[in-house]
């Protein structure tokens, strides 16, 4: 559920998006889409997270930014990124970001 | 929904979370201290998402590391952190990290 990440720093491309009502084979697409997507060298985890009827966040996190455009510029990826805006999503915004610091909580019990 | 950001640099405070099933005054705390977030000199918005019974992502962001500093040291952020360890989260990273590029895609219909 959370990314297992390594000491800072690396990557992060957080992924906001809202979706269309039309919601046909987006399921099935992610489930192709996701383990493509962790076969990219460099590839270090995902987290996603989508509110009933609002927003949805991915973070998915990368060791360099040649990691992140390789997954870029996957075929695979450009074929769902442009059914992606055809039909699913309403708006979204990707930031590339640079993950400086990290820490973490755990309850004990 | 979307938070409103500027041309980056910006910078990304990226909390996951996952939650206990104790949420006894959680999202009244949450009505209290996200407006007293926004007040903070540097804020520039935040994203937010639960899946039910999953995991949480906020992704709030900050025009520098300083204000990202001076919120940690807000008082009622700290109170309300304090009440998370105990009471809300079974676990959470926060990962801090420097936005270099963002794209956004908005459907035209």
């Amino acid at each position: 559920m959370f990314a297992n990440t390594p000491e800072p720093p690396y990557y992060a491309v957080i992924f906001t998006s809202t979706q269309t009502a039309d919601t046909e084979d987006y399921y099935a697409e992610m489930q192709v889409i996701e383990p493509l997507a962790a076969e990219q060298p460099g590839y270090l985890g995902m987290e996603s997270a989508r509110s009933p009827e609002g927003l949805g966040i991915t973070v998915a996190y990368y060791d360099s930014l040649d990691a992140i455009d390789g997954w870029r510029q996957n075929v695979d990826h450009q074929r769902a990124k442009a059914r992606g805006r055809a039909k699913w999503y309403q708006a979204y915004k990707i930031r590339i970001a640079k993950v400086e610091t990290a820490n973490s909580f755990e309850r004990e019990d």
